[in-house]
Formats: structure tokens, C-alpha cells, sequence
């Protein structure tokens, strides 16, 4: 429960107690790696109270009206010209939805393009909770394993194989090529094109989770499966969650224009109208004033930084025989463990210690052991990542 | 496209031009009594601009981070207390979850609690983009008969033993009994109480659509099946999209403790956190203030007066033989033709008059013909209903 939670009725409310303003649950005494949530210190609420006052002194009672079902136009234009810097495509205003964050744009996609029973195809490891979102919609789930720079092709043809030999097809290849979560992956410009190739050989579409495109500490990432894509085989999920403000909800999709005008056209989006919409107006005046693209210079000074101390502390209480790769972006360090390490058992001991993180199991669709954890450093200052692999090394002893 | 509609970049963008910023689709010359959207000039501009600064200060970057999954706890307290004046009931913490709107309700309920072909049964007619979301779904809609105070609760039951019969079972009943769409019709108390003890023995839960409440003209309408309800047979919405502003996407539903958790645990709420959560917040604010009362006291006079000069230009300018009933509450009068009246060619004649409504037809779960139209009364001010039905009146010579 948040320190900062105020009922606001006079009376106390105690049978409101237990629920809290945020989702993070603050546990005393214990720096908490296992969040991929962004540091509250770095959330702009000084900026984001200049841009809902603009949107609302720009667009009066437009910006409180049903919206337009695909989102606003003048978001749409924002994120069109952003993509054209950051992604190297710019998409036609036909091609853009906004949803209310990457999240939703699983569920509008599971729900629109897909029927119960459908399969879809993951990397292995990947996101949880998108598991969660398939599985709600009654879809089934299989993994694809992947090498150090993406899918592996071979595997994804032997799956697709496998499943339609048992009268599946699978439809669907969900995956985040772009500072993978929890990995910190990237894919590398070659296997994107490979990919899509072998995608459209196995009628598959692919649903590209692009959340961390914003957040990267090197060089430019390469574009996106959708930059690569001219024929309707990629669906892209944005978000600015990360890049933003989570509690915003507000994200976006980019696919051809008949994928968009279904998603668009769905039941929820014209009964109710843009899904984000004053939101999404708070979004297009913060960016307009050019205040997005310095806020992202900031936050990948920030990050980095934060990645830099993570690391170097694993250098220096890593038990032997621990590897990792270093993330060139997004929130997130996976070490694979020596195999005399038990990572369940790591992780009871270092709460002991006061830290945490997630093992690896909850990545992996059969739920199965994975000699790996994942910590995140976006939340903490270097100071308390610092502190906390302190921690981890006394819990490692 | 609206008249506001402002590109924010510096060049014109031309693929950007068919969007709009909001959903209404103004046509130059006519009164629309199609849409049932509130006046903009009922929308709190200023309230809201305050609101979200207050909401901003009080909660600092609380209020743009991952919100709590069932939505943040000082709108579930303004809720909880707001529902014990105008419901009846007052539903713990643990009985209530924040939606992004009505529609986003539906959707929801459609994916956490129903499966791709169950039977969903409503009201004919009924709010016809419901249809929408449930069809997105894959869910078979099948309609039951209304007589003058409801749902006939013979006729459901014979629709449920028919699908039984064929080997479907249905498994929820879709109403909105409160200030119906399109009909106003208000289900009397005694109905309501029958309907309960019907779809428990039917073994039919019940989605019940809330969102009028707020807006009523005469007295207190009965409170809500789910204020009637022990045994968690209902789930019912509500929105603030009809009594605050559609474009903040705030909404919420109440039901039983395991209902409202197997929601709240779904895989796009555990991952994005709250669906609404910075909107969710403003709108707690603009409820903790007193603004939310006095703001519900002004549309409940502006929006009766609005009916009163609808229902006066009816007396006047309806056909002989056409009839109505007088809502209570809500957006919508709806009115039954006589039999030599063909309400589409009278609706394309009154296009050309410059007015517009919507016939019955989409209202209808197949599609057939409804010897009725519905006039919306909430977007307009008294003087254009007024010129609105003199141009009905020349269209129906």
C-alpha cells in the first residue's frame, strides 16, 4: 500500500483499505528488482500538468467529447512524426491506432484478429503477462526458443510443422525483437528480415511488442519488423508507458490500413470512442511543445546510468560461472545462473537480505524451470541498485 | 470533421486529414438527433482543467504511474459513496473495479466471464453497438420481448428452454433497465425484483447497463439490479461518460467480491495496471470537491428541459396515429410510426429538410424492420429541437 494513498471521502473507509492509488506494492525494507515500472522520480507530473491544461485550453470540450474511434488526430500526427526519427517509417494516418497501452493493444488484437482455440506462437522466454492476455481470450500458447540475436527460424518452422501434423494452425507470432523483457535482446537487422520472410511462408502475421524502441543507451536500434513489412504481415504495438507515463494509458498500434480499420471499427472502439481520448490529447500537446523529445534524452541518460551500476555490480558479486549479456536497452538485466545455484532458493535468501528480483520461470510458457533471473533497473537510483546487489552478495554467500 | 480539428505539427498533413479529433461527424445544414452524445457545451471544461492539476498535486507521480489494477482507491471511495445516494447501496472496496467506459465494460465481461459461441440474450430492442462488442467476441445474441415496464419475463424463459432445446445454453442476459436505449423505458421495481428470482432459476447471469442513472427528471428511479442483488447474480456499469464527460474514458462496474477479482486479476489489467488510472483520478477529484453533485444538478435541469421541448414538438408535429411514452430519464425519445409511415424514406425526407434520427432497424438483434425512430434530445439546445422538428414536420407532409 502506498505511503502516499489519501481516502478521499472524510469519513475512513475501511473496507477500502487494502486497495491502494498504484499498482506497485511497496514491501519495507526490500529493494524490489522484479518491477518493470519506471522510477517515480522520473514520471514528468510538472509537464504533464502544463500539457492536460494545454489540451484542454487548445481543444475545450472536444478534448472531454467522444473521441475519434482510431484516437485523435493531432496524437496521430505526433506519433507519425516520432516514428519517421526513431523508427524510420513514417505511417500513413490510416495505418496508426491508439489504444490504451500495449496491453490493450494485445487484447484488442487477440480479440479482433484471432477466435478462441487459435494458437499463438511466443519466444521462449518471453513476457508473462502477454500470456495472460492470450490465455483470457482462450488462446493457446507455444514457444519458440530463441539464440543470441532473435527466433530461431529452424525452431519456428519445426512448431508450425508440429502443430498443423496435430490439425493446428497457428496464426500468430507474438514478439518483442527491441530490448526483449525480459532477455534485453535485441534482434539483430538480419534475422528481422529473415523473420519476416519465413512469417509470410508459414501464413503467419506478427504481433511486434515495441515498447522499448524510445529506451536505448547505444546505438539506434534497427527499425522495426513493421518499418520492414509492405505486406499487411506486422502488427506493432507502441506504448508510452515507458517513454512517458504509465498511468496515462495511452499507446498506440501501427499495421496496413485494413488490419487498422477492423480494430477501429470494432464494437468497443465505436460505441465508446477513442480509448484514451483526453489522454491521448494530454500526450499530442506534450510532445508538440517538444517537451517528449528531451524528456526521452533524459530518461536514456537516466537509464543508462542505471544499467552501467547494475552491471558493475554483477561483475563484482556474480557467482562464478554467471553470465549475462549487456542490454544496449530497455529495463532489463537476465543472468543465467551456474547450475549448483537454485533460483528460487537465491531469491528466498536475498529477500532475507532485503532485495528482490523474478526468477525466470514465470517467462516461460510451460512454466518450467529456467536457470535464469531478471532485474530490472529502472526503478531504482544507482545508489540502491548498488545497495541491493550488495544484498544479493550476501544472500549468494 | 470537427471545425476544431488542428494538426499540431508545422506542415500540413494531408494523410492525416480524413481523422478528426472527435467521434461526432457534424453535416453541414442538420440537426442530428441521431447521436446520443452530450452537448459540448454541458462538458466541465474548466472543472476538469482544475481537477487534473488537483489530482496532480495531491497525488504527484502517483497519479502517472502503474495505477492499481481494479482502478485507484480515491475514485472507489467517491463511487462507493456516490452509489449509496443515488443506488441505495453502498458496495465495499472489494465489490468495485474502474473501467475505461461503458463499452469497455462490456468487453470485459464478454472476455473474462463468457466463451467464443455462449448465448448472450437481450432486451429487443437494445442498444445496438452492445451488439457489436458481443459479436467481436464470437458470442451468439439472441433477443427477448419487452412490454410496457420491461423485459417479459415468460418470454424469457421460453427463449432460454428454445436454446436449451437446440443444445445452447445462455449463459448471460444483457439489459438496461434504467432509462432504456433507445426506448427511455424505465423497468418498474416490481419487474426488477421478478427478473432476479427469473434468471437465478434460468441459472442466467445478468449484465446490467447503468449508465442513465445520474440522469434523471422526475423521481428517484428504483435502485439497480445489482442493489437488489445478494447471491452474485449481477454485474452491472456505469459510466461517467453521460454525467461527467465521455472523452476521459472513466467508468466502473460493481458485482460480487470473486466477480470483481477474476476481472481484476485478467491478464491486461495485471499488466497495465488500471485501465483509466491519471483519468480515474481526475475524475476523484472533481467528485471530492462537490463539483461532480452540483455538476449532475445542472444536467439534470438543462436535459429536462431539453425532453419537455422534444416531447411538446412531438405533441405537435407527429403524425396522427404515432405514439411514445414520456421518459423519465436518459437521452432518447422513442417513437412508434403509424403503420402508413415508412420511417427510413421519412428519415431520408427529413436529411433533406435538414434534420436526422436513427430508425429502429439497428436496435434490433436480426436486423428486421421496427415500425419506430429515436430522437436524441441531449445534444441540442431547446431552440434546435424545436427547429429540428419543424424540419420533421415539412418532411412528413
Amino acid at each position: 500500500v502506498s505511503a502516499r494513498l489519501t481516502i478521499t471521502t472524510g469519513d475512513p473507509v475501511t473496507d477500502l483499505g487494502a486497495r491502494s492509488v498504484v499498482q506497485f506494492e511497496h514491501r519495507h525494507g526490500i529493494i524490489d528488482l522484479s518491477w518493470g515500472h519506471p522510477d517515480p522520480a522520473l514520471l514528468p507530473v510538472a509537464g504533464i500538468r502544463k500539457a492536460a491544461a494545454g489540451a484542454l485550453d487548445r481543444y475545450g470540450p472536444d478534448a472531454l467529447a467522444y473521441g475519434a474511434s482510431a484516437g485523435p488526430a493531432p496524437l496521430l500526427a505526433q506519433i507519425a512524426d516520432r516514428l519517421e526519427v526513431v523508427d524510420g517509417r513514417r505511417p500513413d494516418g490510416d495505418e496508426l491506432l491508439v489504444t490504451a497501452g500495449n496491453s490493450h493493444g494485445i487484447d484488442l488484437v487477440s480479440t479482433a484478429l484471432l477466435h478462441s482455440g487459435d494458437v499463438v506462437l511466443v519466444e521462449s522466454p518471453t513476457y508473462h503477462l502477454a500470456l495472460r492476455v492470450f490465455r483470457d481470450h482462450g488462446l493457446e500458447v507455444r514457444p519458440v526458443a530463441c539464440d543470441d540475436v532473435g527466433l530461431r527460424l529452424d525452431t519456428l518452422a519445426d512448431v508450425v510443422r508440429s502443430e498443423r501434423d496435430r490439425g493446428r494452425t497457428p496464426r500468430l507470432l507474438y514478439i518483442i525483437p527491441t530490448f526483449h523483457n525480459p532477455t534485453g535482446r535485441l534482434m539483430s537487422a538480419e534475422r528481422r528480415g529473415d523473420l519476416i520472410e519465413a512469417a509470410r511462408a508459414l501464413d503467419l502475421r506478427i504481433l511486434e511488442d515495441d515498447v522499448y524502441r524510445e529506451l536505448s543507451y547505444g546505438e539506434k536500434p534497427p527499425g522495426s519488423l513493421w518499418s520492414m513489412d509492405d505486406q499487411a504481415t506486422v502488427v506493432r504495438l507502441g506504448s508510452f508507458a515507458k517513454s512517458l507515463a504509465p498511468g496515462l494509458r495511452v499507446g498506440f498500434l501501427t499495421a496496413d490500413p485494413a488490419t487498422v480499420r477492423q480494430i477501429s471499427n470494432s464494437g468497443v472502439l465505436e460505441s465508446g470512442g477513442g480509448i484514451a481520448h483526453f489522454a491521448a490529447l494530454i500526450v499530442a500537446d506534450f510532445m508538440s511543445t517538444g517537451e517528449y523529445a528531451k524528456h526521452i534524452e533524459n530518461l536514456r541518460r537516466a537509464y543508462r546510468s542505471r544499467r552501467d551500476a547494475l552491471v558493475h555490480a554483477c561483475q563484482e558479486v556474480m557467482p562464478a560461472g554467471a553470465s549475462w549479456s549487456i542490454p544496449t536497452g530497455g529495463y532489463f538485466l537476465w543472468v543465467t545462473l551456474p547450475g549448483n545455484v537454485d533460483p528460487e532458493a537465491l531469491r528466498a535468501a536475498a529477500e532475507r537480505e532485503g532485495m528482490s528480483f523474478m526468477t525466470g520461470v514465470p517467462f516461460q510458457v510451460d512454466g518450467q524451470g529456467e536457470q535464469a533471473i531478471r532485474l530490472a533497473f529502472s526503478r531504482y537510483s544507482e545508489a540502491d541498485l548498488r545497495e541491493a546487489m550488495a544484498r544479493f552478495a550476501r544472500a549468494s554467500i
